[in-house]
């Protein structure tokens, strides 16, 4: 089924006019929440992400929020999902082509699950990396439709048999083409801080979360790429990719080329809070 | 009448499924060619430039440049347009959404025809501009479907009583939040050089052209927010703006505050060429 403006309907139902500001601009927000043993996984995160997105380019969620999350757990009992993901945007919906904010036009709000099972070999072996330029906009902190610089960098990443593509600005390391990027040196943890150029990751805020309750110290600022080649330890995170270590990157091994110690643990803090979701709920 | 994929369709025949790349990536580039008295102008810039956008990103035309031709010339005909635009835009299609271009996806071209009349108040009369941050991203080159940063300058503009957003990166002008801006000093026109930074207006184009014919001297190099306060004159160029004298930016009156005599004589130029193409018909 497809959640469209509040209601259940047949894909084939669905109508997105060819005039909906999210197909001529890109002109919405997104989330992608992760679905594990049929319950969602920080929704109450992702939501308020949403919300901040909106706000952030003035879009109006076309249903209240308490609707929106029944909804959404509507829309996984109906579609038996177990494991896997809801995918959610809206858009400034239908209107006559200005650039400008329309007058009349109402948000559209379409949602899915989508069948997905945890990414067990790349969490074990680790994943392999491309250094791509960010040539992105600089609201990166919006989760918004405007997705043709991820797009091409990930197409960059998987033409050289790579999984993720890590972004820089001029040899300043940014964040993945949908994931954020931590880097462990002597034992301390380093990602770029949440600010402009980064999407603040849902999974990252766990990260941060696991590292002070195992007293990791976290520097939250920026770092080159090569302090990122030469780190101990490399990891992205992300909603569906979760923790996954980086053990290449271009033709650069990283580390002892597996998953490091300081990876594992946080690994294993992010396996106990899955574990608590779903124990919670049986 | 739309275009949609080669075919003739009704407006309510057209299924853009929640999955198409336009839709959630903004995955795709398009065009928009001005239309005067039934005649398409420019048509071969507008064809050339969507070629080498699809290009870019690496984008198949689901039609041939020929048919293409002759589909937009039948579009007009069957919608019975004598002024105003056609908009077109090709995107990579309906796949199961990863970042990653899709194996099996089949691009899909939409198309329709829109009255507009020339905006002659504005020719005559000038427009009130604002100055906008440009944070869009570092491929303007291309004319995607990436609109979002376009949006919101021209909200900004829009809600401060102007017709358009003259964007800056940290104080040097790039171009319009849907137009190229020049600025004319000492009789000397100025433009921002055709990088990355800028899309390469049709309407751009053609004013280097003219300004050639009529030996002013044009200088495609970047110039500063400074500048272009202090500048005799101030045009944009679009394809439906043509010509538009800026007479204010922010609060600061430009020249005499009116349209300058350089510019007069540009627009002069638009219109013969205009006058061309409608009694080549006639």
């Amino acid at each position: 089924m497809i959640l469209y403006n509040g209601q259940f309907v047949e894909r084939e139902e669905v109508s997105i006019d060819i005039e909906d500001r999210g197909y001529q601009f890109g002109d919405g927000v997104y989330e992608v929440i992760r679905v594990y043993q049929g319950q969602c996984f920080a929704m109450k995160e992702h939501l308020d992400r949403l919300e901040r997105s909106s706000k952030e380019i003035k879009l109006d969620c076309p249903i209240s929020r308490m609707k929106l999350e029944d909804n959404i757990n509507q829309l996984i009992k109906k579609d038996r999902l177990t494991n896997g993901i809801v995918y959610l945007q809206i858009t400034r919906g239908a209107a006559k082509r200005t650039h400008q904010f329309p007058e009349h036009a109402k948000s559209v709000l379409t949602a899915y699950t989508s069948e997905m099972e945890r990414p067990l070999a790349n969490l074990q072996n680790g994943i392999n990396t491309k250094l791509v330029d960010d040539f992105r906009w600089l609201r990166c902190d919006i989760k918004s439709l405007n997705l043709l610089g991820n797009v091409l960098a990930k197409q960059e990443a998987q033409e050289n048999q790579c999984y993720e593509a890590i972004l820089h600005r001029q040899g300043t390391v940014t964040e993945g083409s949908s994931s954020n990027v931590f880097i462990v040196k002597n034992g301390k943890l380093y990602t770029h801080p949440a600010n402009n150029f980064i999407l603040n990751g849902i999974t990252r805020q766990y990260v941060l979360r696991f590292a002070k309750e195992e007293h990791f110290e976290v520097i939250e600022n920026t770092f080159s790429t090569e302090e990122l080649l030469k780190a101990d330890e490399v990891f992205i995170t992300s909603t569906t990719s979760e923790i996954s270590p980086v053990v290449k990157i271009d033709d650069q091994i990283i580390g002892e080329g597996r998953p490091g110690i300081v990876t594992a643990a946080l690994q294993k803090k992010f396996e106990e809070e899955i574990n608590k979701l779903v124990s919670h709920v049986s």
